[in-house]
């Protein structure tokens, strides 16, 4: 495409896995009684100014940093690389693209050490490092665990203009597509990316961006994800369910998305697929199948397409926000002029009043 | 009340608990795929008139009748009695009524005795029986269950104008009322009635009746349920997903409703609470309480409110539907001028756009 | 039988179901840590002498009191009454038969108003009362809830020496048998008894008695089952776990067998099925059926069949113990001379080393 | 040490995971029966000799092959390689051990293409390969699935007479530890090793070998093993059931052992964790910890520890076993002079009777 980003002449970081989120929040004592009394992420360590969280199975310092901020958004997208030495190949990679780059050999977070911090080419703060302070694995700890426990960070999602674009971008330093949205014109919706072998470390959904679309965490099993929701409901905090639980088609995990007391939108989400082999079959899904984003052709709730988290750029300041040019995903399937079909395209139009939402009914009033 | 029912002198029938529905559909294989195949409900016996269904747990004949007939309906609501003497209580209890009764010795359907059939004071089709043929009970058969496995019938779920009018009869039939949904004015909008120690045999949900609103089937776990909505994608059947799957406020209990092929509404339904006592706590909930229906918040879709199955006279033709005068369930909290809150009053109309629901965020259009 | 006691001419009380167990304690500290900090149950009220415990759906006052003495023991099998007027039919149904019996308007225990205790022809302790305080039921209170939540009491297990003259006796006292277990020759090793509609309120199992075998409380799920071992694993107290988990033949249930600080035995339980009607299907299971104790032929360990807790006269004095005449279960399917078959008579003593459990292999060494 | 494996100069192929076993079975319906009926594997494709069966997720023709045979025994260990050239690779590299290696570039079995198959220095039937035919993965076919439905091949599981010359050897192969068992004088009893970020791929069981002693298959959830148990129970097939189901104390898993027509032990397994990053923390257990194996203490029956399954050669013939000299985990443990702590070393010995096992007791008749 004309717009194209270059590949880097410059190999790019050997990154392992979705490791963080940096994330601004505008109370952190309204953030913390959040993630730690309600979705009970164990605090690592705290001070006034940040928290920082982890999930039961991790031996890293945290997955989750609390920072208190003026602007609720995201200051990190951040990756751990295989190799100290693979943080001279991010600086080369994005030194190469034209991105401001930032390294600190002190990490911009406690527990971390020598991070590489970006502004990448699609306006999102990128983060890099090898060096960690390890701390106990909760796996084994039974005694501190929740109905709802959260076991893993599982991936980013961010949302984006022009998703083909941030694909290939995404591709060149090292990511993997294993499942996209596509429409018969080859209009790309979203699209899912790995490093770690499952479904994705991160997603590119279309919008306008750069923003934060979520962050996901993994249970082990879908009881977990409902006792959340149970739980929501006794502390009569229900507003905070956004969407589901339900099941994905993309991807094929139990899924469950929340809103946390600034608007960040936090996925629960678990049992996706072993994506690790080179040849890993990828998955392209009609973005009039109502079943895509729901396997059980629940409606998409509006906000869930509209809103989305500001990003920072490296002194802290909310990026612009582009508009998206090419078809919105809720127009094409639950505007006016928008379709969705559950068995085949010949049904389209089909679908009984519970499945088409509620956009779709305030456009056909 | 000035239209109350009065109690008959005659005592009512020993009440066990709801024991089958007789289900009139238009296209017996049809309806076959989707209790057997689908649902996986096991065949007891059949032939070309009528398929006999039952739940994994179940010793007696059937627990559902497929009956082919022209017009989908409910032919009756079955319930066992504790003796065989019970049947002379009934005739005699309805007599009193005033209503049209019909004594069967052999029975209204195979597997089946000595029946008593009525049209009860509200135009709802009501069986009792005792005699029944005794069937394996196929608790310990793992080797023929499924993922959703549907181990019990649990309740009915009638549709009637007047509410209290109902229970009153109910209770007069021997019901003892769990749980029911108030305004402050004192308004009744569903009530929970039962026999067997759950939340419920039948409700009374208030809406234009006499109409069958759901006939529901108990799971041992959650998972079950979810099961049953990852087979219906699987299928690319998910239009039969109307509602959920949630956790209701009223009877704590975990829900799915589908509709079948005929749109008759079935629920699948587990783990609500112990209420034998007979000082059993009743709960009150307020119709304005956002948690009530959903104890997560999400919204019920209009059609569950405003769809039901005809019922039956003992001819077989559909009962005349009334028009409920009370004010509608759905018209208080999602209509133009209702609210729902989910803390507490004062919060009201606080709700974000995704707890609204489509008939909200049509009004509001 | 010749021993066979009679049946009294004064009508028994009507019995609701299992309420509460009066447990002796000799160490209240370390059982308030194993019940409530590990097992999780609600304190409703505690003192210096006695801590009164809850399970989640529970409205009265409590299900389970832990009181201080000198030997561990049972001090009351507590059944809740219908009517205050059975505890009239209590006294007059255990006096007719010559039994010690004490009433107490103000009750024997916090929370709990006018009851009856007696010594039972047995020589159990058995209490019924119908006053109660009604206190919090937590069933929406999932914000309390732990992985392994107890939601019910669901049963008692008495161990004595003469199965059949028990039953027969709990028989006149209303319950029904839902299942037992006898052998060729017509011993019955144990019996399962119900008042509500579960398989049991109580069951009588054979040995050396009377004494009490254990006291059982039900989950929803089996996932909570599986949390507390999990739990228990990451306190490094595993040695609570004395048998299980498992799938028991008798009764369907998922079952996990613990043992108190005092060695009292608590057992995990969920998901029996319904006996409710008047004509419940009575299971007999072989003996020698290897599927009957562990429907996965898992070796019951011989601590399960000869261990039990002392029950205390209304003095309380434990009362001597009685030896079992009969055969022994344990004798007859993994002694010197007896056997078990997991497929049928045929194919007896064939089973793998892994089934045969350790007292088979000691003696066959 | 002395008898230490050289490390050869050329370099390891890149193996992605373990990918089937070849295994030799005497009764080919026999073990189709318990492997598709029973379990529920999924048939590619089958002929008169063989079956080819793959798990739900699997995108690559099968993770199984039961290969008609006249002495139950493993023919090949299969692991998928990164790019077709790992192959010379992997010829190179056990050509210069002096293993016997054999190159079939049109496979070993039906559906895999080019192939290397190899004595390895422990006397292990090894194979690589790339080239496979992709056939659909399941995981959208709900329609398909079971209650206990196993969703992937997780490892296999090797006994060796000598744990640390196997493991520096897989390590030369690129495999990484993740536990271990040793004791205080630091024998290691067995080892866990993965190429995958799983806890293994595979692992090396010290006893007399070359011996294969499980291939592991994992579910979603815990509820699917117990399924597997139900089913087995109402097939009255509960023999097959060999050790738990519990919960490993190593890698953090939920388990159950079976054992197949011909006594192979196949293990269902779920919810280890991510041990992907480079640093992942090492977990070595006391081989005394009571925990180490089963984290609920539960005691491992003694085939578990003694049987195991015969290996072939590149000919088909049986390699023959060497006996292990260094200490036996079963004697150390519950032999005569072996002991186990549940808490610390310093109430070793205080075990209960039912957390001892058969074993021990039958040492201390
Ligand atoms: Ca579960
Ligand atoms: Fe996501
Ligand atoms: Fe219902
Ligand atoms: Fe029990
Ligand atoms: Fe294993």
């Amino acid at each position: 495409a004309a717009n194209a980003l270059p590949t880097p002449t410059n190999p790019a970081p050997d990154i392992l896995r979705c490791a963080y989120m940096d994330l601004v929040v505008t109370d952190l004592a309204a953030s913390r009684e959040f993630y730690v009394d309600v979705l009970g992420l164990h605090v690592t360590e705290e001070d006034d100014e940040a928290i920082y969280l982890r999930s039961t199975e991790e031996f890293i310092h945290h997955n989750l940093v609390l920072r208190k901020g003026p602007v609720a958004a995201v200051a990190a997208f951040s990756y751990r690389v295989r190799t100290p030495g693979d943080l001279d190949k991010a600086v080369a990679f994005y030194t190469e693209l034209g991105c401001r780059v930032e390294r600190r050999p002190e990490g911009f977070t406690k527990g971390i050490g020598d991070s590489v911090r970006v502004e990448d080419p699609l306006g999102f703060p990128y983060e890099f490092f090898y060096q960690t302070e390890h701390v106990e694995r909760l796996s084994w700890r039974y005694d501190l665990q929740t109905p709802g426990e959260l076991v893993r960070l599982d991936h980013f999602n961010q949302v984006t203009p022009d998703v083909p674009r941030a694909v290939r971008h995404y591709q060149d330093l090292g990511f993997r597509v294993t499942e996209d949205i596509q429409d018969e014109d080859g209009v790309v919706y979203a699209a899912w990316m790995r490093r770690k072998p499952t479904v994705h470390d991160t997603a590119a959904t279309g919008g306008d961006g750069p923003r934060m679309h979520h962050v996901a965490f993994a249970t082990h099993e879908k009881h977990n994800i409902l006792a959340i929701c149970d739980k929501l409901g006794a502390l009569r905090r229900s507003d905070a369910i956004e969407r589901g639980p339900g099941r994905h088609g993309v991807s094929n995990a139990f899924y469950l998305y929340l809103r946390d007391p600034d608007g960040h939108r936090v996925e629960i989400y678990t049992q996706d697929y072993y994506t690790g082999d080179p040849d890993n079959p990828v998955i392209t899904w009609d973005v009039h199948d109502n079943q895509r984003r729901d396997w059980w052709g629940n409606p998409v709730v509006p906000s869930w397409y509209t809103e989305a988290s500001l990003v920072l750029d490296l002194d802290g300041k909310p990026q612009p926000v582009v508009a998206r040019t090419d078809a919105s995903e809720m127009a094409v399937t639950i505007g006016a002029d928008g379709f969705s079909y559950t068995k085949d395209e010949t049904d389209a139009s089909s679908l009984p009043s519970w499945k088409m939402g509620e956009y779709k009914l305030g456009h056909q009033l």
